[in-house]
């Protein structure tokens, strides 16, 4: 390995032809080795899933400007796995990238977010990663403010480094460039998601379900992800996979277990 | 409803013909009224995955005790949701139930689990939750040691509630009632998983991968998960859905953002 080349492993949940994916490659191309691996289709909601019940595939569909790119059955946390252990077999990678994800992951969406579990999956294996996601859903997003300011923080986390099993979070509102006000280091905002669950009727007279929903902010702290997003800032939220509630060790004596 | 018979909604990850899912009925029946939405079919390592690109279906496959048994080809957190918003209504669960899993939640293999995705789902609504699983991923696993001990945890959680936005992650070691040395408030042990994808050839000449792993500890600690239960305790961890690294929020100052 060249060592002034880092090795960059890039991910994602919106599958292989998502233009967040090209804004991530443009970030990504001028800083080192990049190789993609990212699922053959979209793959969103998908969380920390893995696939235990059946086979994976993996398929080498472009080679372009020194940049392979792999697509996959699996989902986003397969990908780093397929990576890690069969795409680069073992070499070091020095950063993993995860999106650029069409729509947000700020909140408790970080939770249900494949973009997110990613970046996770790679601070498992000690290794630095960033998942960075616009809050435009659209799959013709606006990506240039977010290669904007993606680009400063990748760049910076590449140089710097990152806390032992610490990822980041990164959101960008959906506005022009100009209209970013800067960056902050922010914490989860605590909200909840409202289900609605909209029932229709199928051609044979089945009943079936369409999940969706909508996130209720429960504080308005300019420190949250929410906050930040809120008054145009991007949102940085270092990022830890520990779920115990440590406050709660010693209180939960009360239930005499 | 009757103040004194609570509801309690069962999911699991296992699916509907789990004999786990049998075990956490016998614990749930004689406390209150118990309805049971479960996957319709295995879905272990699921996550927070939730179901976007597709519809959802449930059926009610079953009506017996006086328990109506529903089956969907969701996630276990969409059991949730479905459970919460189209079979229950939105009458007040004072109890969600998730297992009993057939295998390991200790450890980061949290993270990957449908059954205590499906309980931090439940907290996310401030529903009391608990996620039972034993360490024996037969399908014929011996549940007698779990369902004595698992009674015992949620009739003191029915009867003394959780913390708010807190839900448990309770696991049982494999061995008999008379082996377990009792109950423990644990946190969670740090440790890692190795994959191993294995390479196979298809009788079309394409390779796929398996993927497989081990998790390695990286303490030894009595008071974690996997410390309590390889000394035969009953582990019982805390968990909250807060993903901030916390430490970190001023620390990251000098990546200069």
């Amino acid at each position: 390995m060249d060592e002034a080349r880092p090795l960059i492993l890039i991910v994602n949940d919106d599958g292989y032809e998502a233009k967040g994916l090209e804004a991530m490659v443009s970030i990504a191309k001028p800083l080192g080795e990049v190789v993609v691996v990212v699922p053959d289709r979209t793959r969103s909601g998908m969380g920390h899933a893995i696939t235990m019940g059946e086979p994976l595939r993996l398929t080498n569909y472009k080679n372009e400007d020194g940049i392979a790119y792999y697509k996959t059955n699996g989902t986003p946390v397969d990908c780093i796995k397929l990576g890690e252990k069969v795409v680069l077999r073992d070499r070091k990678i020095d950063l993993v990238l995860s999106g650029i994800n069409h729509g947000s992951n700020s909140s408790v969406s970080l939770i249900y977010s494949g973009t997110m579990a990613a970046a996770i999956e790679a601070a498992f294996d000690n290794i630095p990663s960033v998942g960075l996601s616009l809050l435009d859903y659209s799959p013709n997003a606006d990506f240039s403010a977010a290669v904007h300011y993606g680009r400063q923080i990748v760049e910076k986390v590449l140089k710097k480094g990152l806390p032992p099993h610490i990822c980041l979070n990164v959101n960008f509102p959906k506005v022009p460039v100009e209209e970013i006000k800067g960056i902050r280091i922010t914490r989860q905002c605590h909200a909840t998601w409202h289900e609605d669950l909209q029932e229709r009727t199928d051609p044979y007279g089945r009943k079936y379900y369409w999940l969706t929903g909508w996130l209720e902010r429960l504080e308005e702290d300019e420190n949250t992800c929410e906050g930040a997003l809120q008054r145009n800032y991007v949102s940085v939220q270092p990022v830890q996979f520990d779920l115990t509630a440590h406050q709660y060790i010693s209180t939960l004596k009360y239930l005499e277990l």
